[in-house]
């Protein structure tokens, strides 16, 4: 497997694939807002979306156009700006309006097109702008088009996030790249923003499905910027099948592990660029948490520690305040036993078996101010199970962006 | 029942208390920070304490002490600063040093005195300043000492939060007073924060603990700041039992309904003081959830919408953002049904039925600037249940404290 590739362009470095990002006046700044990605021809399907029960518009469309598609699908047209969510009747008409247009304009039969929408709740699209979008966005389509598509996406993202990465199967090139948005209202259950992934891999629809279950589940679920779930995150996977490997008909074949390790690395990838462009983030913060009983109380642990407001503004504020995050794993619900819980912040141990370490707190306070990312490790001695789960700092910045985002 | 008296001094307006607040040098500010509380008799005594793993010293303590004491004690003493948590053998030993200073100073036998201490976790008391801050407080212990006492359990509170409350018990006046603090790391399950309670009622141990059970479940356990639960909350309620009323010495005793009805209007008043005084918080919000399938669902919605960064962002920045709202509570786990959901934000309806309702956004947001206290109430039409939380908004402050408060 190649290093990820995170230049810009990465969804349109996949062979077989188009794509365009435009404006049509969505975003008040007059930036690229909606973007529109081609397979050459049908590719199988895979999606994973959010638990919220308020889905948005776009999610109820494209659950039932899975459904419908037998998972086959070649276009996804994807605006910002404007959610399409808790709009009601008028929402649904609007994501299959969007489907449609996308549809006429690239001469495809129906039920090939796949809807993503996101920005502010509860305001219905301005259909006009948007089929003009649709429209310029098709005649835009090309090779080069992946960095303008991955720029479309954004709202609160400081910066766009694409990775690409390839892995030889059967001695052939096989590639996936992937482009994501996502800043705040991020938690892990679900998708947690909008992920579209595209791979010249052959491989069944079925097979396709569970690659992206696993690789969401040790990524984009482990991903937390502020504890919200939003109404319309999604992770798209196409697979266009032209790669020259023996297809993966299940995961028994032989080129599903390679496939899916190729899968998990680009996923996690794109998940550490979303915790460190959260909004108002300063730091990507990775928790681990150790020797727990089980992987999913390794995962509720670190998660706990992941979304605490009081942990969070203290790294903000270079403060190596430990007590906050034993408190937060204290309360997470994972078995614990306090005598026997040892803390690493960043290079500095401050707890062994539940006695305070002595450590030098000015220095670690610098090397907090000093570090773009900060690692905090929890052993709890009790099992051998682990998990890590990436988020960012709280700063003013994140108040300051989500006190004035407005409706 | 008189109406909520919440003017200083309502601890010792109980008839049999007296109190002191002095400063023993564990606030930088020299602010007092010692708080000494004494019942002229020995007083039936119930607690509740936090569900965090990682108890602090002071509450392994005083779950002993409950236990060998038979319930029964006749003083409290308090720290402020340093939380005396995850502290390892240090820390218990220390708390002990507190208890029995304290029976010393007010010549009381063993197992008399309950402990709490509040503020940094992870740093040891200096034992000099506390044992002549005990010192210092059982010699200035007096029936007007109330207001100190309040005063010197106070880390980040802007204000100390005292209520007193009378209810009349077969013609014969009781009084119930209380003290709290709390102002960050405040999340339900369990007390989340220090409260100390006095009453002159004369009620059996075990109706006590019911009492206060039943007062928290609809009090401090609706109340959220930050979503953290402290390793140290702590509720105690002493109940003198020098009022002249019929005792109650059982749940179905005839006087208990009317004493736990001022219990609980108290120990509301003191919950809505303690979100009031949230670390940053500009407004009181109150989350009602109405129409739920169960009260467990419902309080399950409205804390979670309580506890959403973005939706608390969003009022104190004054903006109707009420799809944040429903996001919240589309992902709390609650049933609920998108269609028949409705929700109003402050005096205005703004979801009916899952539709939109059109509404003047710049009269709203101004009704949210001029507004002391938000009002938040979500109808799910699906059942007959309902449940209110209180909490604040989420400003730039609440950073600003969190990253300054330093270990």
């Amino acid at each position: 497997m190649t290093a990820l590739d995170t230049r810009p362009g990465a969804l349109t470095r996949v062979p077989g694939f188009l794509a365009a990002g435009v404006p049509c006046g969505l975003k008040d700044s007059g930036a690229l807002d909606l973007a529109l990605v081609k397979a050459e021809r049908p590719c199988a399907a895979a999606a994973v979306f959010t638990t919220n029960a308020f889905k948005a518009a776009p999610v109820l469309f494209d659950q039932a156009l899975l459904a419908r598609s037998n998972s086959t699908l070649q276009a996804v047209v994807i605006n910002a700006g404007i959610a399409n969510a808790c709009t009601g009747e008028q929402g649904l008409r609007d994501a299959e309006a969007m489907a449609r247009l996308a549809a006429e304009a690239l001469a495809l039969p129906g039920d090939r097109v796949f809807v993503m929408s996101t920005g502010v709740i509860g305001h219905s699209l301005p259909m006009d702008s948007v089929a003009a979008g649709i429209a310029a966005a098709a005649s835009a389509l090309s090779p080069e088009g992946g960095a303008a598509a991955a720029q479309a996406m954004m709202t609160t993202d400081q910066v766009p996030k694409e990775a690409f990465v390839q892995t030889m199967l059967d001695g052939v090139p096989v590639s996936i790249g992937g482009m994501a948005k996502g800043s705040g209202m991020i938690h892990p259950n679900l998708a947690t923003m909008l992920v579209t992934l595209v791979t010249d891999a052959n491989i069944a629809p079925r097979a396709l499905d569970e690659a992206l279950r696993r690789a969401v589940a040790a990524s984009f679920n482990r991903l937390t910027v502020d504890g919200d779930t939003s109404t319309n995150d999604t992770v798209l996977l196409l697979a266009a099948g032209t790669a020259g490997h023996r297809p993966i008909g299940h995961v028994e074949a032989p080129n599903f592990g390679p496939f899916q390790e190729a899968l998990t690395e680009l996923c996690t990838g794109l998940a550490r660029m979303i915790a460190r462009d959260g909004e108002g983030a300063t730091k990507l913060v990775t928790v681990t948490v150790r020797h727990a009983r089980t992987e999913a109380e390794a995962e509720l642990a670190a998660k706990t520690v992941a979304t605490s407001p009081l942990v969070k503004t203290a790294i903000f504020g270079h403060d190596p305040n430990w007590g906050r995050i034993l408190a937060a794993i204290g309360r997470s619900g994972a078995s614990v036993d306090p005598a026997r819980t040892s803390l690493w912040l960043g290079p500095t141990q401050v707890v062994a078996g539940g006695e305070p370490v002595a450590f030098d707190a000015a220095a670690l306070s610098r090397w907090l101010a000093d570090s773009d990312e900060v690692e905090i490790v929890a052993d709890l001695a009790l099992g051998s199970a682990a998990a890590t789960v990436w988020t960012c700092d709280f700063s003013y910045r994140y108040v300051e962006i989500n006190a004035e985002y407005h409706t």
